[in-house]
């Protein structure tokens, strides 16, 4: 089944909004096994709408198209795919009676104009969407099928999640079953090299990998004729995996929005143990992360920013002849941060983060990108380097996330 | 001037990678003053990247191409543009000797192959690239560019703008001048409301909103002959615009990167003066946007992270009753977490943010996205209260953005 992707909006074309469900789409595509050929951006213009849609539905099984289903005469993206397959609009009774009820709910005078948002192509199949007031719908002839759906997210995944995953699933007569491997401490090139066969040769289950700063994120996906068919094809590729990769793989997961801070709070609350966090240089990076998972009060105990040589000593009791002796960037300071930070709040475990971050402040001996992690528990503390690179923004990030994937090993490592 | 934007690469069409470069390309094309009609994505297929480029040469007066310009036999981009304008490839002394000077001082083996890299289409213009091997140029012919760019945006980027925007610029013959307005504490629609004419009107300088989260960027753009005649086209327009939104721009700058946690940072510095911070559900959020930017050490002397109701005790001194009889989320908590902060480092400013961020944890009274922000001075302490919409995050968000421009507002205020 090949796809092709129209996206309609002047606010895209420019700039003004990133394409962000362009790669939503293409990600779930990809897993629902259907292959897609174009990415096409337009703006508001008649004549090159209809110009990409033509071409789309002309050359494509399935064409999705986003954005430009408003009220304003503007907005023709439905008319010109209704058009291009050939078939009238006509009213629906079931979708006017939604505008007029939506206007009386408002006390907004509706016009004529409002009505065209109940105009759909002919035995189109409407989606009903609840987080707004445009209208979805899929439109199939002679075995091509067109989705049109809004273009803010908060409303396009959700459809896309309730409606179309089902329907292009149920075309292809299969169940698709995905499982996402978080690999952290591997780069993505070594990452590949170690999988490149699977990734080229498998063919169900699927491999493919996903990289963001500092990490690599494997999907497997399966196509199935049952759900339970799934999991028995999987993990024999899942265990191939981990054989090749060593202990990078730190979760195994069907949430493909699943982070290193959830994975290191499901631990500590799992364990029941609690953390303190003791950040210089990532300056409540850590933290604010942590409490963005929710729940993680139970684990989060005290966060403590001591960007200032002052702070460190007054909240966690860095001696001055430390920084004097060692600087701020060190072993020492490391090791006394974190463990300040767990005795003040007497927690099972603290983290802090010390380093420079840039882009002035280096030296040849310690040039940017220098950090040190301390980690204290109950039993002691330890220190280690790392020599990260790239702008401020990476080297706090990677910090970040070093300083959460030690934690979490050590939280599983005890538990063990 | 037309142009359109081909991007070549698997791993953007299937959404591996967020398509970034279209929407830098974009904005700077806008700026210059070039119309841009489409934005294409295509894999690593031969067919469909040689139908993307002759369709677009055939449209276009500029086509930029990102992606595709490695040494493997999959990477097409540069012959095909070359084929679409009718001009025969040759190979180029000054990029081949480049190349083997990369192998050589690199050790590593070079093949036939790899030499593909110094073959441009004839006559092309070399663009130099500091940050990658990937070659890049802009190729004329019959007044038609075609402009040829690697895909990382690290590579993309500083290619962009040495050389790509003066070349551009140069073939209107003008200056291009942007200005940016920075705006929080009105909604998007509003601002449009209230500028629709002159976005709609204006031809030079032009005027384009941008949107993020919570703030609105407005864009102001002359086209110039000379750099120094920018600016009394642009006052007018400036003056005007502050005159229909009130005080609600936090900064004008011409730096499109421009936050609000770096206006608050220079704020701080230019009065001398000093901040704490103390955070409940943004966890961190404000201490590390503001330890993001450079400098920032003069300005934040510590961040205190007291999620739990135990850490608002310990290290900010929040009264346990209080705690009890007005709840963690209430001014009188927002009062003594911003006073307990300040005492704590003796600082000129603490500011404190105390909230439900969800997705549990509301009641009717106090639903979720109830926030209290406290700020405290050397003469005293306020409060006030937020009601925020949206996810967790997004709440996290807009809350950490309205105690920065809180603290931003009152020490500019206090500096006149």
């Amino acid at each position: 089944m090949i796809a092709e992707i129209v996206a309609v909006g002047t606010e895209l074309l420019m700039g003004q909004v990133l394409n962000t469900d362009a790669q939503y789409i293409a990600r779930r595509l990809s897993e629902l096994g259907v292959t897609l050929h174009r990415q096409i951006v337009v703006g508001d213009n008649p004549a090159r709408i209809r110009e990409a849609i033509h071409d789309a539905v002309g050359r494509a099984d399935v064409v999705i198209t986003t954005g430009g289903l408003g009220p304003t005469a503007d907005d023709i993206t439905k008319e010109t795919c209704a058009e291009a397959l050939g078939l009238p609009m006509e009213r629906r009774p079931e979708a006017e009676a939604q505008v007029r009820a939506w206007f009386a709910r408002n006390n907004r005078a509706m016009t004529e104009n409002n009505l065209r948002q109940a105009d759909f192509a002919k035995g189109a199949i409407i989606l009903e969407n609840h987080n707004g007031t445009a209208p979805a719908c899929i439109v199939e002839k002679d075995g091509k099928a067109v989705i049109n759906l809004p273009g803010p997210p908060r409303e396009l995944i959700p459809l896309f999640v309730e409606h179309v995953a089902p329907y292009l699933a149920g075309r292809s007569g299969a169940v698709i079953v995905s499982r996402y491997l978080r690999v952290f401490g591997m780069g993505e090139s070594t990452v590949e090299s170690r999988l490149h066969d699977l990734m080229e040769n498998c063919q169900n289950p699927t491999v493919a990998p996903y990289c963001s700063t500092g990490e690599v994120q494997l999907r497997l996906t399966v196509r199935a004729a049952r759900e339970d068919e799934a999991a028995p094809l999987l993990d024999p590729l899942e265990k191939e995996i981990r054989a090749r990769l060593g202990g990078v793989i730190y979760a195994a997961t069907d949430n493909p929005e699943y982070s290193m801070e959830q994975a290191l709070v499901e631990a500590l609350c799992a364990a029941q143990k609690t953390l303190v966090t003791a950040e210089s240089c990532t300056g409540g990076m850590i933290a604010s992360k942590i409490v963005n998972v929710p729940g993680a009060s139970d684990a989060l105990l005290e966060g403590c920013v001591t960007y200032s040589n002052a702070a460190k000593m007054r909240t966690l009791g860095v001696k001055a002849e430390t920084l004097e002796k060692h600087d701020a960037v060190s072993r020492e300071t490391a090791l006394e941060m974190a463990d300040g930070a767990r005795r003040r709040a007497d927690a099972d475990y603290a983290v802090s983060v010390t380093g420079l971050a840039g882009p002035g402040g280096g030296t040849p001996e310690k040039p940017v990108g220098t950090v040190w992690l301390g980690l204290a528990t109950r039993e002691g503390a330890d220190a280690k380097e790392l020599r990260l690179t790239g702008n401020r923004e990476r080297i706090r990030t990677l910090a970040a996330l070093h300083a959460m994937h030690w934690v979490l090993e050590t939280v599983r490592n005890d538990a063990r």
